[in-house]
């Protein structure tokens, strides 16, 4: 069997993260970025095979910037036959602008854009989040062939549409990075109190605060690339400072508890970002000769997060219609068998040993 | 010389660190709690020497919620002779209503108030800023003592006015910790969205967030304490915001680069809790014979940012008139000896070998 064969494009910390896990798994890994130093580097960090493009690439991964991903794209999907994916913040802009086959959305939810090569990591995929934007325009193989790769680097791969994973990284990304600014900001409005201000800034103030010592490069591409759902957002959290503002005026303190329990329990249900050991269930789906069923299927599961812990395509020998073999968590298989009738599919779900 | 003796009020994560600490340091401690089970755990645990009060402490410490401190400052000044402190979080309206020579208003910037004693320690303080919020009604020499034994427990103390405090708390502490739990609610309001959303939640949204998992149950009392400064800070965070929406509303790359460039150096000059080694200075301020001119120094010591590594009173042999001793980093000597030159004083600095 032959090497695999990745390239990955733009070389900073996610780029420079893939390839070192994809050459820790076996593949031979060409990179490229737009600073020629940059690509140098990493072959003698060892991040890259080869400091070059590969026409040859299976898959190839697009680390650049938001601003830059369509274009990028473009490029490889005609110098190459494999699949192009990137790893941008923003994803409903790119999908549509690229609207290829053969381009799958990406985001892996790791480590910071925002470092360069020299933190890269092999492991720094392991126990995340990657989320897949697949549309029906995409070819289930391919869905399949990246999904499991990503998977092999150790992440959990969530399958969402494109416009609803802008609207939910709004919420628990891009939207906290602002108002971590602006917190930063009040600490600034009080001029002569500043240094004495900031020596009471205790711990939870410097969490709070932590993402905006990032750089700041990337996210003016990121606000306006997801503007409408970072504007909605916003409103919402304004809306809700507003409220707590007439609480504490009125000094409501049934009012301050509720909020603040409701918060805490919110705040408890974050889910571990370790997988259990958990019994699973195997769903299977008679699927209809149509593309774009897994990305269909894939995308529900993300949206009722159901972790998909394997998955199939058994074709029947008579020609497309197959079977679709999913293996979730036991406890999450009533919920994707319910939204899977809701779509018209008839799964059967069965206990695994 | 005979044992030092202290009183303890409440037996949480900041009375029993301080039992701990006290007791290191060879004091014979004292301690109560509204909840007796919890005095006789803290004697189990060896934070206290004793479960009950003591009329001969030298100093008690009440560790007890904001709203229950003045009713608790009344009767510790009524059965004890010595001074009397608290740890509460909003100073204002408990030093205004407690308003006594032997009472000085504090607040450890240290740990959580909303653990228990199990999670007590006596390191909490070190590195950490302990602010006391002396008044002119405050014996000086009462107030050297307090400062000494905090400073003995590895903290850094900064005197500021009780309302200057306030309001700088509202900016590092009640308002984030408000804007927290609008983060979160912003997480519940996406309903059936709220699993997926929250396994997209990464490291920055956990940092941001991780406030919000505290008990609630000591916040409603902060925010109707320190209402007036909490409300005009979530105004000002609103405006910011309201800003933030502006520039992303218009797709202003430029805007959110410079917003985002000043957020992201405010945060670099946060100041380490590491206290590196410097050049110091003595400070002599000679002091006339009045009452609470250790407070007016201190505090603006505190306003400015200037860190007193050590002080003195040196009465002169006549009676009360004498000099006042400042040990503080070179780098703000001059800082301070404007602001004392301001306020009518005669520093004279010279170099420390």
């Amino acid at each position: 069997m032959s090497q695999r064969r990745a390239e990955v494009v733009g070389l900073g910390l996610i780029g420079g993260s893939i390839g070192l896990a994809l050459r820790r798994r076996g593949w031979h890994v060409s990179g490229t970025d737009i600073d020629p130093a940059r690509a140098v580097r990493a072959l003698e960090m060892g991040v890259v095979d080869h400091a070059g493009p590969d026409t040859a690439a299976e898959i190839t991964f697009l680390a650049v910037p938001v601003r830059s991903v369509p274009d990028a794209a473009l490029a490889a999907l005609a110098s190459t036959q494999g699949i192009v994916t990137d790893v941008g913040s923003v994803k409903g802009s790119i999908v549509e602008a690229v609207n290829h086959p053969r381009f799958i959305g990406g985001h892996p939810m790791a480590g910071s854009e925002q470092d360069g090569i020299d933190g890269a990591e092999a492991d720094l995929f392991a126990g995340s989040v990657w989320v897949l934007t697949p549309t029906p325009t995409n070819d289930d193989d391919q869905l399949n062939l990246l999904r499991s790769v990503i998977v092999d680097l150790g992440a959990d791969v969530v399958a969402l549409a494109p416009e609803h994973h802008d609207a939910l990284v709004a919420v628990v990304s891009h939207v906290p990075h602002l108002t971590a600014a602006a917190l930063m900001r009040l600490t600034e409005q009080r001029g002569n109190e500043h240094r004495a201000l900031l020596r009471l800034a205790a711990g939870g103030f410097r969490d709070m605060t932590r993402v905006a010592s990032g750089h700041p490069g990337i996210w003016p591409d990121i606000c306006v690339e997801n503007r409408p759902a970072i504007v909605e957002v916003l409103d919402g959290l304004i809306t809700s400072l507003q409220d707590v503002r007439s609480l504490v005026a009125e000094g409501d303190r049934a009012g301050l508890l509720t909020l603040l329990e409701r918060a805490r329990a919110a705040r408890e249900n974050l889910p571990s970002r370790l997988i259990a050991t958990v019994a699973l269930c195997e769903i299977r789906i008679p699927v209809p000769d149509r593309a774009g069923v897994l990305a269909e299927v894939t995308t529900l599961a993300g949206t009722l997060d159901v972790n998909i812990a394997d998955l199939e395509i058994a074709h029947s020998s008579e020609g497309e219609r197959g079977v679709l073999i999913l293996i979730v968590e036991a406890d999450a298989a009533e919920r994707l068998r319910s939204g899977l009738l809701a779509l018209g599919f008839r799964p059967a779900v069965l206990p695994l040993q």
